[in-house]
């Protein structure tokens, strides 16, 4: 079948003799992708930034498709239903997943992202056809009234930016800044205002990316030194209510512990990596701040968000910037690299 | 001043010859009103459903205006400020009142509406000037942004439905039923997709109101003996997540009790004052409901409701049908009494 | 293998010649019962409550045992664990049940309870055996520091009195009334202790029942017209913050509602089944209550149950005022349905 | 009056010659001392660690007494009245105290702290009088039954702790580690055990503070490499649910952020300061953790702690290890700081 493959920093190829997946165990499932799509998240191998980086890693976390065929322990699902697959991969039977906190499942995988989350390698979806594992936990069944395109969006970006907003505990009339205003910070604001946020503030340095936050509702603003100063004139002189960090770097969660009102809650659901963020305890007690971390769950808030997509609460294939055939996914992943795509979707 | 006062069942007279209200306490303010309004819960003693009501009670809850004097214990208030009063009166101080429940404070009253509720009447906002008892628990501020009538209803009916909606416990993605779609059936509707309703079902036997509610985003409903069966074809079967009923009838409740789904809540806005409601427990223990009774706090809710209603997330002026000239409020009675109105706003 | 069964009203009957039960599906098990007990709903068929009870049904739905056989389905269990079941017998997957709501299972059932819940009968575990359905939801392991007694209540009463007062949402500092003292309503006192109440008023017409409650901390009160005035004196005139009903009868019901405070909760986890109690919507509005209906759900809390248990929170033992083999269960249904007894354990 | 003043590091000094305080506005009150303690924060000044500390200070925030006289302002209380003051001195009206917020207070300040908090500088409690503003909202009568020695905790340290314990969100059945087991590390213990925790893992340096923790029901755990291994030996692997941390220092703090289990929350209550602790948000990230900061608030929790300590379900008078003269509170203050006392009470 055709697939993209990593094979080195910047050298991710297209070929068409990749094997078709086949089951592997009763719980598994094959799914023929019919969308899928480049996440911020693929850039990290893309750029060399994982050292030890399987070769031949089939990638993509994000795809939509139809099962093809199940295994003998898969409840629920049958060959030729529409699917959306969670790119977190979980059992569903661990003492992590029946608390509903399913990237702690002690089998927790990613799809198409080697060993770097888990200790098993799952090829992805940028590709033809995948095996999914655990399928009646990782697939959802998508109703005939949302599209293939909607629903590849809850089982990453869209289930991210809520599970971010969801976890800030947005409350109504709240004023919420989102920083960085990519993919997974457009859906954290189209999140915060469905929570019924009064203003989101949506901060990033790229016009482009403010432009597209403020078509959505959101006031554009700019980082810089003075951005405090900036959100507490915007907020009766307190600061934002709720942060939600869509970065995942260090300055950009300083500045969301600088922008928070006193008693607010920092939400990150920006990737962070870092061993020693150098974080201003004396200002975090002086204002009584939760700060949280936030991995996007689309297992546990699938469901409110099909309903919110179906019935048009939340479109979220508004950030869609190119649709690409599977072929041209190399480019694809150019001109997501580059900061020339807001998000790029593959069609097999 | 001219001012409307109740005489008898359908006897409402405005005469200009009421004395202008002075401070009595050093908590007290006067208030010049600018805008007043019209509410359900007037229509009970219009309708003499009220037994002892008083003759010559200045009536109305619903009012917003300008400061013209305040007592030397009122903080935070002054001559000039533009405000909006709370139809409940509350100390401020007593034990309930520090938990956050206005409703239930030791000294609690309600404009204009003799000791229905409380022990001391308070003469209401149907007129020029009103005294306003603890005036800093009982007025709020109202910034330059929001007009005189979208603040007025922060007052009582927006707070109203945005409580019934609060203590419903509306989540993101939920299909919600409004029970109800009078002024507060309304603000419920609006309050639940405030929160993140994917779907409010609007029931109403009157097919004005129903295209009010569908005209603002509502799915209508008639009421019938096949209700239940209706909303369960529109929730995969369950019934609504969440019933918010605005009526105060028993029928209307035990509606709600038949359409929400098994752990569903159904909160209830309406001013129920049966004794003996033919509930029935099988039911509802069945389904394990949770039913709760709602009385709006604009105390408790101002401020979120403030900031809504400046950003523009919910503009309440949408129910006006009518504005007439404070003279003309026996007429305005008339309008509301008989259905032909939504909300009549007097203009003093 | 011995097995208690059902035939008539007060007709219930020791055999040695029922049969062994067999798996009947892969996600069955077969457990041999270590210990069961005789609960209060039992008394509904063994009084002729309940019309149509199918003779010759095996009763009991709390036990506790050890896996003998697994179906191929069944993950997470092998022959020899020691286990409890909840006696709500639930799927595991529908929708009902990923929202943690097990009683509302699709397929819902009760062990020896006929079909009076949901749509099939599964025998009880008055038995040497019972087959256990869905095994890897319904039956979770007993560590080896928690005695099979002690287990055997998280599988029911323990379960429903912590539920009790979970959905009444008792906070730390609390009064809570419990209105019922037996093993249920004891089982609530104990939780509402465990989440931090001041005080539990302990309401019960008998005073053996009283007197057990006091020597576990209650505050013993008998029911009658001036409660809720003596319930006032002892909190500072407000009230019960929180009152857990764990009777079923309307008259226990309509208390609850008196002795709650103004924005109180009442939480039933009686089983109640009138379909016309007088409801005193006028008191509940006026003192904008919550009263909310609680089954039991062993399923969703028997994590947290067990860690107390095992730590010494509670030792929910202290019930049990008889055990007896279950060659001689005729007489514990004697001796529990005239009352005196607290409960009975059987041994096989 | 005698009182004790900080005049230099190390040197504090009790003299007879300080001025009695007098109502300085409508809203104080004059409190005779009948009981107050010396406190960790009161050992930052001791030990010169706050610059520009101003000589002639009169130090202590924990005091309980009787009203002495009162402002006309001031609602609710009465010469002789039994009070205990909050340590946090705040003015119950602005934006931040209606959200129950008093930290954070437009006007916050804290007794005998200068201006460390807050702009002005308030004379503090180690005398026999104090003057207290906004008297209404910072005293709260103290009922008969209950000691002025157990009200004392009540204003500080005990509200402190189950801030702390509230605000790392403790649910029946935790595991809790409290890490430092000084006299706020006690009161969370003791506030995490009333919440209905499973177990408290009590972590401390000093064997004598272990003990007292073991002896109120606390496993005692030293602190070490290894610290993280054994907590998870301790807990199915997982670590502690929810992590109190009350040192106050980046190495308590980084140590809590490991011992907490994958999706845990860790309190802090001590008093952080550091302006670059070197975070590890990679951990952070991948197990999804929640981390707040927590000043004790006493306005916010006295009416429950109150109720609590009435109760008999705590009793914090547990920690007091040394009674002495104001007179001699010279001597109180090298007891403390050289780790002989736990707690020091002074009697004027």
């Amino acid at each position: 079948m055709k697939a993209l493959s990593w094979h080195a920093p910047y050298d991710v190829r297209v070929s068409d003799d990749v094997p078709v997946p086949a089951l592997e165990g009763p719980r598994d499932a094959v799914v023929r992708v019919v969308r899928s799509a480049v996440c911020g998240t693929d850039l990290h191998p893309y750029r060399g930034e994982i050292a030890g980086f399987t070769p031949g890693t089939v990638t993509g976390h994000e795809f939509t498709g139809v099962v093809e065929e199940c295994g003998s322990g898969v409840h629920g699902l049958r060959p030729g239903d529409r699917v959306v697959a969670s790119d977190v991969i979980a059992c569903g039977r661990c003492w992590y997943c029946r608390q509903g906190w399913h990237y702690q499942c002690e089998q927790v995988g990613l799809f198409g992202y080697d060993t770097v989350v888990g200790r098993t390698a799952v090829a992805g979806g940028h590709a033809e056809y995948v095996r999914v594992p655990f399928a009646d936990t990782v697939l959802s069944p998508v109703p005939d009234d949302v599209t293939d395109e909607q629903a590849l969006f809850i089982g990453d970006i869209l289930a991210t930016g809520y599970t971010c907003a969801e976890r800030g505990e947005v409350a109504p009339g709240d004023v919420v800044a989102v920083i960085g205003c990519g993919p997974v910070g457009l859906m954290a604001m189209k999140s915060a205002q469905l929570m019924g946020a009064s203003r989101v503030l949506a901060v990033d340095p790229v016009a482009s990316r403010r432009d597209l936050a403020s078509v959505h509702g959101g006031t554009p603003l700019e980082p810089g030194d003075d951005l405090a100063e900036r959100v507490r004139a915007l907020t009766d002189g307190r600061g934002a209510d709720v942060v939600l960090e869509a970065v995942g770097v260090d300055a950009a969660l300083l500045s969301s512990l600088e922008i928070v009102r006193p008693r607010g809650t920092v939400s990150a659901a920006g990737a962070h990596a870092s061993q020693a963020m150098p974080m201003p305890t004396g200002l975090a007690f002086g204002k009584e701040l939760t700060l949280r971390f936030a991995v996007g769950d689309p297992i546990a808030v699938r469901d409110r968000l099909m309903r919110v997509v179906r019935e048009g609460r939340i479109d979220p294939t508004f950030v869609i910037s190119h649709r690409l055939p599977l072929a041209e996914a190399e480019e694809g992943f150019r001109l997501f690299d580059s900061g020339r795509a807001t998000k790029v979707v593959l069609v097999p």
